[in-house]
Formats: structure tokens, C-alpha cells, sequence
């Protein structure tokens, strides 16, 4: 029986290094345009102590999001070892499609699946290419969209890919700006017979609360006095946010591996989009809790927020990507190792994948 | 058994009447920055006569492409009957998001789709929202998409969107502006079995042409001499868009109809992408030839460019819903009625959806 297999990853990580202190002299505003007094070293610490991150990724100027969506592409294609003519569906993840330097227009005319593709040079039409659009988690629906199509008859090799360019649509008198970061993370997936029943993807689920949570993430202005209305920058109600991410992603991420019909006793690692370490902490505790136990496993949940922020849709393919090639010791993982996918984000939306190496 | 069946359709035709004759002051420009010297009004009569577009739709200041796709699901979801907390999927397919009237930035985070969602008050999580990119083909890629969940038993109720505010992304100088509008479709969707085995979708298809095609449709600076290279508009390679849209398009429907089992002589009506009046008389000329018929037959493809001009997503849904509330006589369809999608755009992408009614 086929299944649908994770055959190559790929990360894009870009080249510039942007620390804490680099944001050392910068003017932080509130959302009520008044300044923050304290001193910049202080808030960055607090920064630090809450969020986990030291440092974060920009993409070098003359780069565009569809640029690292096809480096980290190249790079799960090269993993799986196929034949790029063969892939049925390429599904590029993000929010803000390409937004060239100095500029604020999104541009996704063509999408970035097809500039992907272009990039690539992948001749064979039956490719289909296209953008989803499903805030963070968008990279981990697409993974979703794909086990659709497999489980439909409709493809058998998928290329997805998340890449995003938050650097270029921060408000920079935002403290919410330190967060936000560059990159991109490409899986390829197959439908194939490995004759063992129980590998590939063995449950999933997603949800949107677009009621009073629609608003939790979304385009404002400056928090700068002086700023032009017309143009807007990603914006977070963090509180919000935590709060509805500590009630639903755990709830989610257990009725994920409930219908997969493994023990929470018998899952390896979890994948959790980047978002906050403090708030991924408390999502695997709560999600332990959930089954009554009170000790989350040591080295069950590999990060990378430390050294990259939230990159948005990249943040899982890349964590996966990392891991994999050994890159973040202890992580490994091993043939039969059950683990985890969880993302919440813009929309609200949140979705699980639960899946045997 | 159970097939893909539209259960209903709605749409939103924005209230502003822009005329032809609304051009006659504008100083239009080559992709080379040169006035064009001919008198507006044969420009405009040129257009008129390639184009068959007279008038077209803009949508008012305050209203933004997730208002009008609301409006058109709304109308969809009661022309249906369904009740939207059953919907399990919602797509919203688009371009450009929301695009604030004197504005430059595409706005789609929350997603058009999670805007939707929260306009029509639909609570129930598990209804799913996302946005698909595809160029003009998105909203058919939507439905598309759909037939696949409920194939896969993912889904068994879906709303389908297209929606786009071009009038705030086309450069004015450009003659090309004048084919652009706003509008929105929708289409209800449900897996269900109706006690006849051969309606609703009995075949797809959808391609993608990233080679040299990429570029064919794209954002592009101004026409105008003095303009500011960091504001880019929709820019269309009108020729190479045209050969491309002959070679190809015909074809996919062809392989299309062929997949469906369904003849030639009992095909009812194509409906098909609202581009270019003359483009489309092409496709559908060639389309017979491909079958050795020379005569197209009368009223096979109902048209509304001539008043609604090119809404890139929202063609298809709205001419598709104009259709069936006999708005546009003398087409009508009834039960047993085999009609054709198709559609092209920017990607290069092309898809068709058979259907029996």
C-alpha cells in the first residue's frame, strides 16, 4: 500500500547575521506611538529572555523570496534524488510573496511557485504550480494539500516549499520587529509502496478561527508618530496570540496524534513552528498535560529560534531539514521514529501532521 | 456514488461603470516610454474592437477584494441552501489581496479567505480557509483543488472564491488598463450522491508553462517617462500571451473532454476566461478544428466582456452564475447540460473542469 513518504528536504538559510545588539540603537514606539523609555540593552535583554532569540537571517538585498524557495528546493531535490521532471505538484507557502528591497509592494504575479519552477527548469507542463496562502502554517498545509492530492490519485511527487521575507515588512519602531526573520525550507514527498504499512503520513488536521482571533495577526501601520498611513507592516496582538496558541495548538496537536493511533509515549520529536520559545514551551508541556504527564522527554522538541528566528512558512521545513542532516546535535532521527508537525499563525489557523520515518 | 456537484453560485458586480469613452484623456504610452499620438478615441476604438470590452466594473473606495468576495459567497451559500457551518473548505483564490484604494500594498495577511470566513460569521474551525495563487486560472484551480479533497474524503462541502480589485493595480499609462476590472464569483460545491452516476465533475485538467512563459504576464514599472521603479504594475505581453493562449488552451480543453468520455457534438457550453474577446473566439474556433468542425455552434459560449471587462479570477464564477439565473439570455442550462471550463492566465497557467449540470 502507498503512503506518502518524505524522500528529500532542503533549507535555505540566508547569509546575514542580524544580533540583538544590532538593534541596539533603534527607537522602539507602543502601539499608541508613545516612546519606550527604557533603555534599548534592556529591552532586548527582555527580548531575549522571553522570545529565545539571539539572532535571526536576512536575505542579502539583491534576493528575493522565491530566490530561497528555489536554493532550498535545489536543495531537497538533490536529497531525494528525483528526477525534477517527474514532480506533479509545486506548492510555494508564504505571505508576502516577493517584496523587492526598498520597495512595499507584495509581488506574486507570476506566483512564486512559478518563478520556483522557472528557476528550477522544470520543463514538463503537467507540473502544476501554485501559491497557498495560510499564514505560518502555510508550508505544513501545503504538506497537507499534497497527501491530498496523493491520496486522490491526482499526483504521486510534490515539492513543497515555504519561503518568506519578513525583514522587508517590519515596522522597525516595533519591538514585535526583532522576531521576524528570512528563509525558506523545501520538502519533497512521494507516494510510494516502502512495504512497511505503517510509514508516511499517518494523520492530519487543520483549523481556522477567523472570529475575533482574524484580527490577532495582520497589516498596521507604523508605531513611529510621524507615520504615512498608506503603507502597513505585519503586526501581532502578542498576547493574543499566545493565549489562543495555548489553547488550541495543544488541543490540535493531540487530536492529530490520537487519530493516528500512536502513544504519546511512543512520539519521538515535534516539529513546532518557530514562533516564540516561550510559547512552544508551553505548548509541549500542555500538550504532555494533556495525556496527564508532567514531564516533557528531554530533547523531544529541536529549536532553532535561537539562531533564526521566525521565519514565518520556513521555519518548520528548515528545524526538519536541520535535524535530518545532523546539523542540530543531539537531534537524529530514524527509520520508525514517530513524530510530530504543529504550526499556528495569521488567520488564525493551526494544523498538525503526525508521520512515521 | 458520489460526484463533485455545484450546488450553487453567487457573485459581486461592483457598482462603478467605467466607459470607454472614460479613457479619452488619458496619455497612453509604449512599453518604450513613447506618447502615442493617435487620438484617444481611436485608441479607445481600437481597443473596443480587439478587446469587445465597452464597459467595466470598478468597485467603490471603501470596498476591498475580501468585501466583494464575501458578497459573492454570501449569494453563492443562498443560492445553495447549504448551511455555511457545514462548509469544510473555503478558498479564496486571487492576485493582488486587498489593495487599499490610494494604495500600493497587496494586503493578505489574514488571508482573503480568513477575511471571508470572518465576514460570513461561519464559527465552525474545521472550515478551513486558505488562499490559492494561480494567475486568472485560480478560482477553476480552486474548485479543482476541492474535487480533490472530496475524491480524497477530506471534504464533502466547499466555497470557492475569486476575487480581485485590478483597477488599484493597472498602470494607467498602459493601454492594456482598459481590459482590467474588479468583481467576484463564487460556487458552492458538495460531494454527494444525486442518483445519477454521470453528473457533476467527470474530468480536470490544469498545467503550468514556467520557461520562457514566466514572464508573459508580470509586474512591471509605469509606461509613463517620469516613473518611480519602486511602484510596479500588472504588465501583459499581449502577443506572446495570445499565441500562447491558441497552442495551448485548445488543447487542454481537447484533453479534457476527451478524459470526460463525453462527445464533442453533446458538449453544451464553454465557459471560459473573460481575457480578450477575440482571444477567446480563437480558443473556441480552434477547439472545434481540433475535432475537424469549422462551424462553431451558435451561443456555445456565452461572453460578458463586453460589460464586465477582465476580473482575472472572477470571470469564470460570475459569468458561470449570470448563466444560471438566466441573466444572460438567451443562455440557459439545465440538467444532463455537459459544459467546459477553461481558463488562462499569468504562471503561465491553463486548466479545464469538465461538468455534467
Amino acid at each position: 500500500m502507498k503512503q506518502t513518504i518524505i524522500t528529500g528536504s532542503g533549507s535555505c538559510i540566508p547569509d546575514i547575521v542580524k544580533k540583538n545588539s544590532d538593534f541596539a540603537q533603534v527607537e522602539f514606539y507602543t502601539e499608541q506611538h508613545k516612546l519606550i523609555n527604557t533603555p534599548a540593552s534592556e529591552i532586548v535583554h527582555k527580548f531575549q529572555q522571553i522570545t529565545g532569540i539571539d539572532e535571526r537571517r536576512y536575505a542579502a538585498d539583491d534576493l528575493n523570496a522565491s530566490d530561497l524557495g528555489a536554493a532550498a528546493a535545489l536543495d531537497a531535490i538533490d536529497n531525494s534524488g528525483i528526477n525534477p521532471e517527474e514532480i506533479d505538484l509545486l506548492i510555494a507557502a508564504h505571505n508576502f510573496g516577493n517584496v523587492y528591497k526598498h520597495t512595499i509592494q507584495t509581488d506574486a504575479v507570476p506566483s512564486l511557485a512559478s518563478l520556483i519552477k522557472h528557476k528550477l527548469q522544470i520543463k514538463n507542463p503537467n507540473c502544476v504550480a501554485y501559491d497557498v496562502l495560510f499564514g505560518c502554517p502555510g508550508w505544513l498545509q501545503g504538506v497537507i494539500i499534497a497527501h491530498v492530492h496523493f491520496k486522490a490519485g491526482m499526483a504521486k511527487k510534490a515539492l513543497i516549499v515555504g519561503t518568506e521575507t519578513l525583514s522587508r515588512v517590519i515596522d522597525v519602531h516595533d519591538r514585535d520587529s526583532m522576531i521576524f526573520s528570512d528563509g525558506a525550507g523545501a520538502t519533497v514527498l512521494e507516494y510510494k509502496d516502502t512495504g512497511n504499512l505503517n510509514n508516511g503520513i499517518l494523520s492530519c488536521c487543520a483549523q481556522t478561527h477567523a472570529a475575533e482571533e482574524v484580527n490577532y495577526i495582520n497589516m498596521g501601520c507604523s508605531y513611529k508618530p510621524d507615520y504615512d498611513e498608506r503603507v502597513r507592516y505585519i503586526k501581532m496582538k502578542g498576547r493574543k496570540v499566545y493565549e489562543y496558541a495555548m489553547t488550541h495548538v495543544p488541543a490540535a496537536m493531540k487530536t492529530c496524534l490520537d487519530e493516528s493511533g500512536v502513544s504519546i509515549h511512543d512520539l519521538k520529536k515535534v516539529f513546532i513552528h518557530q514562533a516564540n520559545e516561550k510559547m512552544d514551551d508551553g505548548i509541549i508541556k500542555r500538550l504532555y498535560q494533556l495525556y496527564g504527564i508532567n514531564e516533557v522527554p528531554a530533547h523531544c522538541m529541536p529549536m532553532s529560534i535561537h539562531m533564526l528566528g521566525n521565519s514565518s512558512v520556513a521555519t518548520i521545513p528548515t528545524l526538519y531539514d536541520l535535524v535530518m542532516k545532523e546539523k542540530l546535535q543531539p537531534h537524529t532521527l530514524h527509520t520508525g521514529d514517530v513524530i510530530l508537525f504543529a504550526s499556528v499563525g495569521a488567520g488564525m489557523n493551526i494544523n498538525a501532521v503526525c508521520y512515521r520515518c
